[in-house]
């Protein structure tokens, strides 16, 4: 069972965003090894459709198992909402996404029951949060707003431009009018927007990370199977990032929230897996 | 020779933009066919690398070619800019993208000789609208400014709005301090912008889309090869619509901007020409 305890976590996202699932997983279980995959040839994921966004998915998968990963984590809102669920009944390794426990600490949360939650169109076209939310608490009633110039005003750099202010006024409006008392950021990008939105709406509403979530769980995880890492290894053997495309944002962003410098990233060419 | 003649014209951008490139030559050559693809899949291409673009553009080539085209137009800048080149020296039919169109009209245009072009990352980064102006008239001075927010503030359907100006007026300010007087929308969305831009830029700027500029170049293009199309076809017969993905805003936006009803219109899984 050795072998396999020490085997890496599985972890992907369209393109970069997902390292801010990483650097949660790098922050609370330090002892694990990543394989990480961006598909920085094909981003964005979240104005695609279902069945785009599953064979996607798919390939990286299959891609990810060539490295005898432990678990898989999509680190992707859209990928989390439109594939994981099909995926997990096709594959004999434990996998999860983000959205289920961004939902599942909004349900705790919540005071007044009322929810919003950002992300993608395809992530809210999808209503899986409003599902899995109402699923524990019926009485919930959530609310969905996509926002699709988070993510363009982020890359930007803009993070505390007024110009994002009056944006995300203009996109949370409708959910404040709604009295909501919980937030989810349901898209990896956007926890770099948190000092942005909180000045917005305020110390009343509870602003959800999934990220921080989704490591919390995956240590749970790996504890209820015993598959937690027991080995040493240095910072720079633990870490490996592939990219289907090799684009200089991706280290810069990588270089911007991660702890460490990423020494090894691979391009590859995911649509042959 | 008929059937050549005959034969539809294939034009493939990354997404729909290149759908104001398809209306140009609808207006401008009213009996030719089309055959467009959309690479709705993958969109966008202005923020990848040259490798990947033109990897995705072979497979497009490949594609427009099982469907006997008689000459192809790259209607994407991006692509225009980073794969064009390439791809004429190994095909055997005419083919021609908007950046050359749209470069020789501004050296036209141009009385201060200082020419701006606006487009995406990639667009700006292969810096292939200076070389070509400059080819042409080595005393003109171009200025890039890459504006990745303008498609997304378009497909959002903000072409008027307020924060669009602002950011338009961001982008376009180190532009006008250097005093030009011709502005290249250098990606086939920005002429939806077209009279936000000119607001801006006041009267004394002169607005070039490369989109029309291209539907004429291929005009003497075909007469120059003697491959105009000769042959009556009814108008739901004479354009077919391909995409890598099936999306809802394809066919919002065709139907925004095209003269008729996309009647057909087929997905197709790109990666395997």
């Amino acid at each position: 069972m050795s072998s396999e305890k020490n085997a890496p976590i599985g972890v992907f996202d369209s393109g970069v965003g997902g390292l801010t699932v990483v650097q949660e997983i790098m922050r609370n279980l330090p002892n694990e090894h990543i394989v990480y995959f961006g598909d920085t040839a094909r981003v964005p994921y979240g104005s695609k459709s279902k069945e785009t966004v599953l064979r996607y998915s798919r390939q990286i998968v299959r891609f990810l198992k060539t490295h005898k990963v432990k678990a898989i984590v999509v680190a992707c809102n859209t990928a989390s909402a439109l594939a994981l669920d099909i995926i997990a009944e096709e594959i004999d390794l434990p996998i999860l996404g983000v959205v289920r426990p961004g939902a599942s600490v909004a349900v705790q949360a919540t005071h007044n029951k009322k929810v919003g939650v950002i992300a993608t169109e395809s992530t809210i076209h999808s209503n899986l949060y409003p599902l899995l939310i109402q699923r524990e608490d019926p009485e919930i009633t959530v609310y969905g707003k996509a926002c699709p110039l988070f993510v363009p005003l982020i890359e930007e750099g803009w993070t505390k431009d007024y110009i994002t202010v009056e944006v995300a006024k203009r996109y949370l409006e409708e959910l404040l009018e709604k009295d909501i008392d919980t937030l989810i950021m349901g898209c990896t990008h956007y926890p770099l927007l948190k000092t942005l939105l909180k000045g917005i709406l305020g110390a009343q509403v509870t602003l959800i990370n999934p990220a921080y979530e989704t490591s919390q769980v995956i240590k749970r995880m790996l504890e209820d199977l015993s598959l937690e890492n027991d080995s040493y290894c240095s910072d720079g053997e633990k870490y490996q990032f592939y990219a289907s495309d090799i684009v200089n944002k991706f280290n810069v962003f990588a270089h911007s929230i991660l702890p460490y410098d990423i020494k090894i990233m691979k391009q590859i060419l995911i649509e042959e897996y």
